[in-house]
């Protein structure tokens, strides 16, 4: 039996891999494994939240179209938030048309239970908080409630109504803490010890973190299948592996690591989703992931847009190119990608010029939805060239100067660099609301009480996936990026940084 | 392949049963099938809410003691309450000791996400509500939000807080209308109808039912998996099925109908549990699965007792007795069995004396934590005599003149016979709160708007689980039930009356 068999399970009409269990065991016999390269597969910022430009057909379609030319390709994608998909106010995250998912309704709805346990263990992490106020061991909870459906009134709410009237709020559950330990841990200990980390609340203005008074076994208990990532296939076979929850512009919004290690030791190119545009997805994976918790560095990228996302508002046309070519001043060949609708095919030749006049690498353009991978079949030659090229070896990918750690960067010259690169807004042009300064000296007073050190901390930025800055419509010498809020998630080991607009306390309104 | 496995995934270490598909199936090949009969496990009224009896424990040991005597006998148990289990508020609701399920804690803690997906259904449900207020099609919104995690604070929240700050509960999952749905329903069909036909709220004062204004195919795709029973083992490898959320005190309590509908098809004995005491569990089972919904009738029944819940309260040791002789004068066969604790095997004598001069049958008595089905053994020859008499056709059984249907008997009228029957008060010593009458003409009021008739509805009471009147230690002549509240499920219908002592919104505080 292959020694990936052994750590496979059905559920339903789904596999899951316990892919922790897995990758030790492949480590400790070192048995044979793949060096998968990695191509990071990210879009233009798109016009509205509620408007994807199609990463998800484009991820599903590009590996199609390359394991049919004999490359053992994968994809990684994100399991998209149950309540956004059923609630049928976004499409869902599974692709469409000839570039789909085998089990579509599966994925888009709750997949096998693994956001609801994360819901269920944040949740019980917040009754285990009340118990605690209850006992004298914490005066106030910061760790927020989570809900998986979408509703706009729990964002701010009161528990405990006619009685002490306790202010409190949700949040959607991909974006929580405990789903980012889930996406950033290599191991249930690890997960453990990250939970341990969580700031549960105060006790006299001191950080009270939940290691302090809760055994986080009832907690791994829970997650045990939810941290297994799911093998799907596409319509055409294709393998796909499913774990993580989407948004990366108010949280990470990236796969699993875990879920990406695995892939890249069974394949030889893994195609990895991060949205929604590069500066949210692209933006958290190489900063955050790639930079502070050693996921592999992609060979390739792939920045998906939409004809009219890219050209139809003149005022936002800079987004496009801006993107592809910061990717490729990282060093990362970045390929630019049309994802045609129906009636664009005869925009192709006025794209075409247009990619060249950017002086952008052959753009790929198809009718992904309509026609699959075998839109894209011609067009992949200097693509899959690029790969072939790229190291081989993860080790030395991975030790690209640009993208070393900034662990011991001060929160504010993180946020400048994010700032310069991501969004092209010079630190002159960063500019602090009153609210900023005093909350981020209250989340380092908070952090430093609890041992934690701010600054070591990775800078998850907060925003509307519509806007990279206060106003992206403005020209570029008078575009600004206004800093509003600091807020700690001391077990992911992040600190998100709210800027532009953006959304405190993310929990949609249904469609 | 046998017909049941054409109808069985596995979902990790656990088999999930396409309960509708399998019966549908075996009623149209007319494929052989057994006549189970059924034994409805219950027990004496707990002393707390928060210490069980036994009733799983037993209900483990006696499926395994008769299987060891070669009879063909399954269980059917509901699925623990997570939020209750992993906070460690109460025992598991798999068994302990040697009488353990085999994989207790997976079914502890999630299972296969039965509950989450029904919660996540039914909040869902309340966000469609949202948006109906929105686009004025509702004014005010009468589903409960639901959460599987216990927390005192959620029972009464107001959301939207700063903003309009609606008062809103919470109630914990397993007691919410969906999952009554899910517990009464044969088919997909049924709970489509069923979803279609629960008040979201009002307009104008009318009650309106999600039937008006969504498609149920978002909600019964969220719950394609929930409706699946579990088939487990327990540590002996005898089958039991899990199907069905806890609370028999303010909700059903039961295991799903099709679960039993199933095993009866399967096995010969097939042991129901039905829980807390058998004022609420068997109640519920007898009064409204068999009477209403066309449930078995069981063949038997064990009343599972500790020595100390039965004697050590001499103002409440007549419940015991009560609920056994009850029982009996229904027709059931119904043996008492006291579930020991260590240090408690020299009571059997005085025990056995007690249940003789109680009149009852032959008092089972064993250690089953400690000796699991080998502790029974040599007791069940009067109890398995009894099942080889019995009729064996379903039909003829649930023809009992005693359980016929009470749709057409008068909401107050159903009241009185249950309190006279499951708690031997009698009809003038029912007492009506000022609340309860305009309670009562406002829920009329609501559903005759929707075209219900209330009294139509199954009355569900709401209790306490610890007491059966308002004060179960006072004289047998001063014992009195005071009603206070009604509230429709037309959905799954039933009407709710709460009594004695009871919750509004059951959502314990974490122990």
């Amino acid at each position: 039996m292959a020694l990936l068999d052994q750590f496979t399970s059905q559920y339903g009409s789904m596999s899951k891999i316990d892919a922790f269990g897995y990758l030790e065991a492949l480590q400790s016999t070192g048995s044979p494994r793949k060096q998968g390269k990695v191509v990071l597969i990210t879009a233009d910022t798109p016009l509205k939240a509620s408007r994807g430009e199609g990463k998800t057909t484009t991820t599903i379609a590009l590996v199609d179209a390359l394991r049919a030319q004999g490359i053992d390709a994968a994809a990684v994608l994100r399991q998209p938030s149950m309540g956004i998909t059923a609630a049928g106010s976004k499409g869902g995250a599974s692709g469409g048309g000839k570039a789909s998912l085998s089990e579509a309704e599966i994925i888009d709805w709750g997949l096998c239970g693994e956001m609801a346990a994360i819901a269920a263990a944040q949740n019980l992490l917040v009754s285990f908080a009340e118990k605690a106020v209850d006992e004298g061991l914490l005066d106030a909870i910061l760790l927020p409630r989570v809900s998986e459906v979408p509703s706009r009134a729990l964002r701010q709410i009161a528990v405990d109504r006619g009685k002490l009237d306790l202010a409190e709020r949700v949040v959607l559950t991909p974006t929580c803490e405990l789903m980012q330990i889930v996406i950033l841990s290599r191991s249930m200990e690890e997960i453990g010890e990250r939970v341990s980390r969580i700031i549960a609340g105060t006790r006299e203005g001191k950080a009270v973190q939940f290691g302090e008074f809760i055994d986080t076994w009832r907690i791994l208990g829970i997650l045990r299948d939810a941290v297994k990532p799911v093998l799907t296939t596409t319509l055409q076979g294709s393998p796909v592996y499913v774990h993580g929850g989407p948004f990366a512009n108010v949280s990470l919004g990236i796969p699993s690591l875990v879920s990406v290690d695995m892939a890249c030791s069974l394949h030889d190119v893994v195609l990895v989703e991060a949205g929604y545009g590069a500066d949210a997805g692209a933006q958290k994976w190489l900063d955050i992931a790639v930079r502070e918790y050693k996921a592999p560095l992609p060979s390739a990228a792939i920045v998906v847009t939409r004809a009219t996302t890219w050209q139809d508002d003149p005022q936002l046309s800079w987004r496009y190119p801006f993107h592809v070519h910061r990717l490729e001043s990282l060093g990362l060949p970045s390929f630019p990608l049309v994802n045609l609708w129906d009636g664009e095919d005869d925009l192709v030749p006025s794209l075409l010029n247009h990619a060249k006049e950017a002086g952008f690498r052959s753009a790929i353009i198809g009718n992904l939805y309509r026609d699959g991978g075998d839109g894209l079949a011609d067009q992949l030659d200097e693509f899959i060239a690029v790969l072939n090229d790229s190291s081989e070896q993860l080790d030395e990918r991975n030790d690209c100067e640009g993208l070393a750690s900034h662990q011991d960067v001060k929160l504010l010259d993180k946020i400048k660099l994010v700032a310069q690169e991501a969004y092209g807004v010079p630190s002159e042009r960063i500019l602090l609301t009153p609210g900023f300064e005093s909350s981020l000296d209250s989340t380092q007073q908070l952090c430093a009480g609890a041992g934690i050190d701010l600054d070591k901390l990775a800078l998850l930025p907060v925003k509307s996936p519509a806007v990279m800055t206060d106003n992206d419509a403005s020209p570029e010498q008078e575009r600004t990026v206004t800093l509003k809020k600091v807020e700690a998630h001391t077990g992911a080991g992040l600190v998100h940084v709210n800027l532009t607009t953006s959304l405190t306390t993310p929990m949609p309104k249904i469609a």
